[in-house]
């Protein structure tokens, strides 16, 4: 090293004990994105068996094949949890063979609950098939739509958030909002036959809950009032409550932990809605008021002017 | 294996049985997407020379470079074609030669398209640098504007929608929604000239027709009026006209098969356009109404009080 | 070749010399892509130790990981901006040994900045832990919050756009931004304790100041007022002025190179603000009118109907 590279070295080794908030030196390693990342795509192979293998999905192996990657998930998956719980604050002074026992019930009663999953997961697919004229087949919306990549997503992640897993929940779900866009809290409850559409910029918070039979568009958010108070709010519901059989359109922001839109009620785009909806109401904003200028005669070639980004 | 994964095993399979419509057992795979993402790739790397490869193009040696490229989308591209057709429902009794072939023409009648795709293609980089100040060059744009990758596979996707290919158009689509957060389906018609700055939360519907010199912004919804008849809709054109140099600013929705933006309207920023509107005109949200308070002279230290998520 | 495959490859090798805007034959390569990702995932472990790595980061062998980051760092991205500076058209005639020392002395000037930009990065994870109920750590923050990836990237992105580096600044940016929806322009001005919750579809434009202690919510624009000059516009400051201490909630526009928002100022969610705003003041959007219809004692089961996609 030159005398220069040996400053710089310094410099920074003073800064990474003046800012050890974003350092972990000499701390086990929480969880391996990759390894959570490849385990959830294994996941989404075992849900979805045939749509995203390489080759054919023969039945008549289909028993080792799913042994197989029963395998993979329970051996991988629990050296995650084992090292997320390890992490936890709380768990310092858990002895390692509590942890390793505790991540082993976790994951087992996890896989138990996969047919459920799967259950959810094929009413969400008839209901996107239903609710979109642009759908030409179910196989089309497996394959293609975000917004069913995020529902599995998050049916995986949610199901280790109520085992109060710590960070895998939220690893795994901010690898599905990179991809898509949709943005779902782990902690939301959410019901069958579920569907996003297009799904760029929804926001579904952690306390949210949401009905069966409910169809949300791009740019949505189920969020909270803010008050400023940040983490005095931990664990509140802060988010609203969705209804079975309701419609909220493009752009739509419903906030509010005591704001509930009833069953059936529909909710047209662009609005703000803070306050609770009756079953069955249709709400939109009011008539959208725009201004046109210059009338079309008195417009001179390029004349016109623009006025927003 | 031990009787409890013995048993988790069986509970799977049955699911499987139940739940088949998200099962593809004993079916060929349809089609692959890690092979349409590298022919994609490779489609750019074609259409804008010297700018994606990892050395120098070189005149003297390019014809057999591209030469190199065109075998390997061909032959990829094909058997991609041939499982996706393979896989439609309406040509399950078609013959494998039959299908080899349809999916020879697709593919040598795409090819053909390339040139014209380079024209579009260099219209829009145009208009990109023409559009935006915070543009310093062209190679700038190609290199690193969303837009321009989204429009670029757009442009691919269509060409293969028009020939009525299944799945591939969608699959390739998405890829670059997930990548870009722009959601162009393959199936709208768009002109020359097109651009779109930052793009984040654009959608742009299956049956929109989008003129020449067209620009719009992050959130902009091209997008359907929904009567709650999903299916009943396929074919209906629901998404909106938009004429020739149009600018629709950001997080506008222009919705319905029936609404036509005439030749140089701008439609501002946040607006919601539901009807027609003519040409020439400049169309904006009704001065934003706003409420301040408190008044600065009201105010005391701290104690305004936050609205909203 | 066949006959056909040589009349294919004669008629693209046309459109390369028609519409060779969008060609780089016989030039050197700009940059490479993935090499820059590669060093931005290196900055990223080296700015957060023991986070992104793979084994345990360990006190005693710190400074030794230290040094070998800085050699890969320092060696890559030399190359990389020696590349860009070469191709930068005012550099045209510039010696290749003036290039290589321009890129050394970069280089050099920003490794210099990394413990600055560490202290700015502790600033912005603390800011997001106080701000969001939902953060169970602060090191579920640094994993897992895709504000916190935008912001380190353009924290990095923003001192090599300062010492001018050509195009490097903004493809690093567009990683970030097709990582998590959030498109930072690297020419912006941030100051410490930045907070961007959720974040897709956030645009910050390239001649925004923001002070310190500001939060801003999923869509939130901070753009600029377009009057259809494009290039003519490039150096004026066409985007907003934002003080210490204001909160902006999600989907507001804020837009104008002479808008001002004063510090402690509170935005509320959708609004579209072009004029200044005072220090202190609370702005909505005024009571947002809805329409409620059909009253629920009118409605028949099924009789509603909704409005828009």
């Amino acid at each position: 090293m030159s005398n220069n590279t040996e400053n710089t070295v310094n410099t920074i080794l003073e800064s990474y004990k003046k800012h050890d908030l974003i350092c972990r030196i000499d701390e086990d390693n929480i969880v391996n994105k990759d390894t959570l990342i490849k385990i959830v795509e294994e996941l989404r192979r075992l849900l979805f068996p045939g749509f995203f293998d390489k080759n054919k999905v023969r039945s008549e192996y289909i028993r080792y094949l799913l042994g197989e990657r029963l395998e993979f998930i329970q051996y991988n998956l629990k050296k995650q949890v084992a090292k997320a719980l390890g992490n936890n604050e709380n768990c310092a002074e858990c002895e390692r063979s509590e942890i390793l026992a505790a991540a082993d019930e976790i994951v087992n009663n996890f896989i138990q609950k996969i047919p459920t999953i799967r259950e959810y997961l094929a009413t969400d697919i008839q209901a996107a098939y239903d609710g979109d004229p642009a759908a030409y087949s179910t196989d089309e919306i497996i394959f293609c739509y975000p917004g069913v990549f995020a529902i599995t997503v998050y049916r995986i992640a949610h199901e280790l958030f109520i085992m109060n897993v710590p960070m895998i929940p939220r690893i795994i779900s901010e690898y599905a909002h990179s991809a898509t866009g949709i943005d779902i809290h782990p902690g939301a409850t959410i019901g069958k036959h579920f569907f996003i559409d297009h799904g760029t910029g929804v926001v579904i918070g952690e306390t949210t809950v949401i009905g069966d039979n409910v169809k949300i568009y791009q740019g949505v958010t189920l969020g909270g009032l803010s008050t400023r108070k940040g983490q005095q709010l931990k664990g509140v519901k802060r988010h609203p409550t969705i209804g079975n059989n309701v419609t909220i359109y493009s752009g739509t922001s419903v906030l509010g932990g005591e704001t509930v839109i009833g069953d059936g009620a529909t909710i047209g785009g662009n609005a703000f809605i803070v306050n609770s909806v009756s079953a069955g109401m249709k709400v939109s904003v009011k008539n959208p008021q725009l201004e046109y200028s210059p009338s079309p005669s008195q417009l001179k070639n390029n004349e016109y002017w623009d006025w927003v980004i």
